[in-house]
């Protein structure tokens, strides 16, 4: 009997690996270091002797195991094929039949802003939805795409990059894709500084941030606590969010938006300034569909990497 | 042996009908009059009553027929239920149940520019690709997304309104959802009539315009011709369809653009200006991806539900 999956999330200093019941129940989860050294080779056999060490931990034998699923962080098409990952020095090869040769069970691998939205739908703030975007507001704005509840790839893995929606022709600085004027400019946490030091030069008027390191936390921390200047930071925020989220729901029409990273540690607030933006922007047939908070934090990409492969297990 | 399908187009005026072979040969094509009165109770069985019509005539059986398609102008979900059909007086119901009782074959039916999108991916201008875009600039902007081969028809029947996608903060005139600066008022035949308008009067400089009637027509044929203004309009247009390609080319990750509708009349000198603002803006990995022009026109939606029914055979 089939009971067992796991579920790994690869990132560019730790892999994180969970072992979950079909259900969905996490029975324990760890972290290994990632070793990019010489193309990132030692990264897969690295991962299947930590599987492997925890099955024999368990007592769990390959008869009880439905497979792996992986999230990368590089486009990763539907057939596992990964076409670079920067961050790990991988270039372009099959994970799910390297790894699967060497695990001798199924493999299932995505890219890890998609897994973990996929993660989100399934066990986190998206459950009971199936078309569902998640969007993840970090050092930069990361996107994943629910249809149907699975991943929408795109043609080479790179659907869902919603940081990149390009919102203001006016601006000067380059974004790290090389455009200008991407919504990752202004609603990651970086983007929130930015908005916050140009709302700080405009005139004198008297905050708390003037006397605050500038971070995403500090900002919201002042909109909660009244400060008209952290305010209109938020406002600008939440319009450009507002709009750039208005314009996915216009191209998908999605069920809800699952807002998460670092950024969404300010809580509900944060759709305060969101919301209206969106509602005054989008296309009517869209208006006034939900938004909920990530619910599982950094632990979004091995649930996401579990349910993959359960969906795909033969 | 099933070897005939039926394609419908049910618009607000005629309803356009073919008869397709499986490989999607069409053997015939008609109209019929869209009666709306009385809650459009008429159409489905004027449909059905057509095509038995032609099964006679060309002595079909049923069981040489593997099914009807049609697609509606409205939201359709992926279960053939309409949600509103204002053209056609048509308020909620299962086109396919309803049809399928009267006609006694499988019937699958969408949304018309979805529908019409899966045409051009099938036998027109996206021939030979599985990720597409249809975009149709006619007197507004519509789209009609595949992903694998598939219409993307979102939660409520509204994915694919590009034309709603927000463009413009500054835009003072409002679009025809009650939103501003879609970009619906800036690429569809009345948009560029608009541009065009704007342009004029922001100086003096001669141009063939100031003495012709406007349209998207006038406008390109004299672009074509080198007027110095008409390029200006021409930019303009083609600036703001390519920004709004390349948001969703951030989304989807198309393999492919197809254009249509009246304004795709003036041929490939539309992507001389919808190209190179598709590059300048769009995330480096969907730069430079195909667009073609639709082949199909009026006929892409009797090709499209043939092939939905098709698709969905048992």
């Amino acid at each position: 009997m089939k009971n067992y999956v796991f579920g790994v999330d690869v990132g560019g200093t730790t892999v994180k690996i969970g072992l979950f019941d079909k259900e969905g129940k996490a029975i324990d989860k760890w972290e290994i270091p990632t070793r990019t050294a010489n193309g990132g080779e030692a990264i897969l056999p690295d991962i299947a002797k930590s599987i492997e060490d925890k099955m024999a931990e368990k007592n769990i034998s390959k008869d009880d195991l439905i497979g792996v699923g992986l999230g990368a962080p590089g486009p990763v098409d539907d057939n596992g094929m990964i076409h670079k990952a920067v961050n790990l020095g991988w270039g372009e090869f099959s994970i799910k039949e390297k790894l699967e040769s060497i695990l001798g069970v199924q493999v299932e691998a995505g890219n890890d802003a998609n897994v973990a939205a996929l993660g989100e739908m399934w066990q986190g703030g998206g459950r009971g939805y199936k078309n569902v975007v998640a969007v993840t507001l970090g050092t930069g704005v990361g996107g994943g795409i629910i249809v149907d509840g699975q991943i929408l790839s795109g043609t080479s893995g790179a659907a869902g990059e919603i940081g990149h929606i390009h919102l203001n022709d006016s601006e000067l600085s380059v974004c790290g894709c090389g455009n200008r004027g991407c919504l990752e400019q202004y609603a990651s946490a970086t983007g929130v500084v930015r908005l916050a030091k140009r709302r700080l030069v405009a005139d004198e008027k008297p905050s708390v941030l003037r006397d605050t390191e500038l971070s995403a936390k500090s900002v919201f921390d002042a909109v909660k606590a009244g400060d008209e200047v952290a305010i209109d930071v938020a406002k600008e925020f939440g319009r450009c969010l507002g709009i750039g989220l208005a314009i996915v729901a216009a191209v998908m029409n999605p069920q809800i938006f699952v807002i998460g990273g670092g950024v969404s540690k300010a809580g509900p607030v944060l759709f305060d300034y969101i919301i209206p933006a969106y509602n005054n922007n989008v296309f009517p047939a869209a208006r006034d569909i939900k938004f909920a908070l990530a619910e599982l934090g950094n632990d979004a990409g091995i649930y996401g990497a579990a349910k993959l492969v359960l969906d795909k297990a033969n």
